[in-house]
């Protein structure tokens, strides 16, 4: 492994300047790049109010970023862009790019590491699951509200050395964080709670309370869930149904959660339809299992994005 | 027909205040059933501003109530109740009712005038399809947008006696009216707009314009058309699928409007989920008719209303 590795993260957002932002405090060289927040944090540096205990990143402990030519040849890339903008991924991370850069997506959904993996080559690219309640607050201020567990594997799945190197340093950077045995089995099992919630969440502008509300309700989240596990298994993901019963336990006491999607909604950005929906429905047809609730909450939720948040596709 | 008929209004929102209101402003005897206004225009009459003129209804010119035990039995009966709340329907009518007694319901959806017979005999049953904009602007005062055109049907479809004398009343009051043939058949055409305009609006929040300003909007009101044309056969209705592309076009040049069910989920008051989506779809499951869309939308307008609107059944 490099002795001090230079760090790249692309899009900057909450989750980039959290998980960028704690291997920079830990005294990794981390250069973050931003589009709407650049000059704020160029002068200002981040602050982070964390329930792990808050901190900030004065700008001399980082650097920060507008465009990536200006950037130096990284050893790895870590993506926090929302899946909505793929299609700048090329030109973003091109110029990062050297023999042997790596490159790990934290982005939602499914689709991500493919993409990445033809552009630049499977060998190198890595999935990350972020399991954190953040967001941000106003410009460089994040709000780390809960959670904070990363699970990262390879996306060529016979190879964990370079899951292993990046989790060492984010453990010692105080981030929990585990190697996965199989990224695309913790794809599938996020998704789970993921499609059912942010599906419905921002289709339907409804929070998880509110989804659980009636009883109607818990059989439709089921109902989605039921699909999930028949597209992950025709995908070659085996997750037990006893899944859904843990994932509806834990989502019905953890009180009013809005997600991502819901989020994004509300806010008039475009909704992340197309790796959280369209991809799973469209890998799990492929594989030649049906997802119908699935693929009609897919077709509500890209007829509202393409009138409230423009998704590009 | 009675000389000077006794016309009760039951429910009187928006269109009960207008299309009453428009027989007891020429001279007729009506008597109106409210609730949360009753206070405010027993005092003050109504205020319509409508953009035929705009006229008042001091509280000389008709009576109002707020308990039907109150009111002289009724030669007519109109309802204007919002069909979530149909299970009041028994209480608040029977005290009105007379050998003679005719109901009107120009409640939306279906499922109506069936209620209507199984509770006071189908012979006395019709049923009006008001094509109107309008809606309550404050306590007694209406705002009449635009349109206004009744038609009006028997739910036994062999005679049309009542409905010619009910027609020539509102004639005769400023209310452009009409027969019609099968009353049946009118229900389902409305309900090519209203499934997937107030189906689509209510459950997404998305108004008229939204809904079309992509393609994929476009197809999936369109194919939810098509499956009210199909689940209309099914029970008996044959509309030329011609009605889509009109439906489509008059739609596209009227602006962004929202739906009823947009409205009552905006005002947290529940949708008329049931009526406009549950029965169509259940009296077309019943003829062997599948409208796999429209279930989907109705099992996701009904999550909604559950959390957000608390409609019984």
């Amino acid at each position: 492994m490099e002795k001090n590795p230079v760090i790249a993260v692309i899009g900057a957002g909450a989750v980039g300047a959290y998980y960028g932002g704690r291997l920079a405090q830990h005294g990794h060289d981390v250069h973050f790049l931003l589009r709407s927040d650049y000059k704020h944090v160029a002068k200002n540096g981040w602050t982070i109010k964390s329930h792990h205990g808050d901190f900030k990143l004065p700008p001399g402990t980082m650097h920060v970023y507008d465009r990536p030519e200006k950037m130096p040849k990284a050893d790895w890339v870590i993506v926090t862009l929302k899946a909505t903008a793929n299609e700048h991924l090329e030109a973003l991370i091109t110029p990062l790019i050297k023999e042997n850069t790596k490159i790990l997506t934290m982005q939602n959904g499914l689709g991500n590491e493919e993409r990445l993996a033809e552009l630049f080559g499977p060998q190198r690219i890595l999935g990350g699951l972020a399991f954190v309640c953040i967001h941000r607050l106003e410009p460089g201020v994040i709000h780390h509200i809960d959670h904070g567990y990363l699970r990262v594997g390879e996306f060529i799945e016979s190879g964990d050395t370079h899951a292993r190197a990046i989790t060492e340093m984010f453990r010692k950077s105080k981030v929990e964080c585990d190697v996965l045995e199989s990224l695309k089995k913790g794809r599938w099992a996020k998704l789970v709670w993921n499609i059912p919630f942010s599906g419905l969440g921002g289709a339907l502008e409804m929070a998880t309370d509110e989804l659980l509300l009636s009883r109607e309700g818990h059989d439709l989240v089921r109902a989605i869930m039921k699909e999930v596990i028949a597209g992950a298994r025709g995908c070659g993901v085996d997750l037990p149904e006893s899944v859904i019963d843990q994932r509806m336990k834990e989502t019905s006491t953890m009180g009013s959660y809005k997600s991502s999607m819901q989020i994004d909604r509300e806010q008039r950005r475009p909704m992340e339809v197309e790796a959280i929906l369209g991809e799973p429905v469209r890998q799990a047809a492929l594989a030649g299992v049906a997802m119908p609730i699935t693929a009609e909450l897919y077709r509500l939720a890209k007829v509202v994005n393409l009138a409230k948040g423009r998704e590009t596709r």
